[in-house]
């Protein structure tokens, strides 16, 4: 099945009755995609000062209200309970269970956050001519924690978490190009090329996703990822959260061009 | 005294120390300067949200952690409890008095906001030969209260207030650009010419500052004020709430040219 070429509230349909529960790289070209956070609305105060103090990995894009589940901004009629594939549902900060659906778990003082996602920019570095290795490879983008210190804001703290495409060298100033002018779904790159100075060990073994082919032309190019959340949620421990699996977003209606600058 | 050409250390100093206590239009050419309003934690949330949800009239520039009164990205070492030459409390909503120090006020769960100020772009404006009529008459900058609604978020609800400058017919469009491109202290004007439009009866009589004298060609440019927060306050009655008083300002140490896109 092609979905690179349907339109975001099809293939949306698809995943809310159950029918997609994979990973959504290279769907819908065009649209940007969304990483998920739900807290308790105790806590949503100090995550929301914590993403606008780190817009590289958290990029803003919708905060509901508290208790309300509806999507308005990114979607005309989202339901931030059913339209991810698939959720994760952590306890005291471990991973207590994933899911493909969290109505049963929603709770009246939970505030959802919509966080930008890298897998939106793809199309654009395609569309350069710039290849995408995990898209060809069908699978996951490969996605590392690193020892880039966030800045703290109340009770939330913990380090990075990146995504890495491998970039031919002639093309990385492009890939850096493209990609910069998104800034609220990642925007440029943090790292390129020494894995090791962001204090990832090997990169042919990721954290969250799957590995892909580097080849001899290439190097490896990291950008900010919306794993982060989780990676801080491990490292706060909060009673609850809810976040999407990683790689399995939130298809949006609103086109990458009306995220740029 | 000319405080245009001084340092914001120097002068922030003289309002740390009570020595200024009326409002800072056209000091410190070239730096930002930051409206103020502090809230409990229990409020903190809506707010933030409300502010993002309405970036023209509430742009960010720094938010504290809850129980923090130190500024620390906007100045070295700023206090937001003596820095502003004067301060307003709200009790319910409604204005209770005019002080000119916060610390006896201070709760351990409160949170403060700076929101960027149209002071900011007024040495940017004067340098592109656009002329500011308050400044050269002295005056406080007149503001209005309209009838643009803002999106709300929990709690908070109301309406933008703005600020008026007389510009001369062949010059809107260069006051135009060059407020644009400086969207983190308010950007460019929200109306240009027919205040009744947004609910603005006698431009004479505003209802903070001053009123000032508008030639024959010139047409009331409004922009987007940092004083919108007192009315959403106004509105939303918290049973607390400190902010400044109009048009009297935190003199930050970033430079304008720092806070353009």
């Amino acid at each position: 099945m092609d979905y690179s070429n349907m339109k975001p509230q099809d293939v949306v349909k698809l995943i809310r009755n159950g029918e997609i529960t994979h990973q959504t790289s290279g769907m819908c070209n065009g649209y940007a995609q969304a990483n998920l956070c739900i807290l308790p609305k105790e806590y949503a105060f100090d995550f929301l000062l914590f993403c606008m103090r780190n817009p590289k990995p958290c990029p803003i894009l919708e905060v509901g209200d508290a208790g309300s589940k509806l999507i308005k901004k990114m979607a005309k009629n989202g339901n931030v309970c059913t339209d991810f594939p698939k959720y994760r549902i952590w306890k005291n900060g471990v991973l207590e269970k994933e899911v493909t659906d969290i109505t049963e778990y929603w709770q009246n003082d939970f505030v959802y956050f919509l966080i930008g996602c890298s897998f939106s920019f793809e199309s654009e570095l395609l569309e350069a001519g710039v290849p995408v290795r995990h898209i060809e490879e069908g699978k996951n983008v490969p996605m590392f924690n690193t020892n880039i210190e966030l800045e703290s804001a109340g009770v939330f703290h913990g380090n990075m978490v990146v995504s890495m495409r491998p970039i031919p060298y002639d093309m990385v100033v492009k890939a850096v190009n493209v990609t910069a002018s998104m800034p609220r779904v990642h925007g440029a790159p943090v790292h390129i090329g020494n894995p090791e100075l962001i204090g990832i060990r090997d990169s042919s073994k990721p954290d969250y996703g799957d590995s892909v082919t580097i080849n001899d032309n290439e190097v490896e190019v990291f950008w900010p990822c919306g794993v982060t959340p989780q990676n801080i949620v491990m490292a706060t421990k909060p009673p609850i959260a809810i976040t999407h699996s990683p790689g399995h977003m939130f298809i949006t209606e609103v086109k990458n061009t009306a995220l740029k600058y």
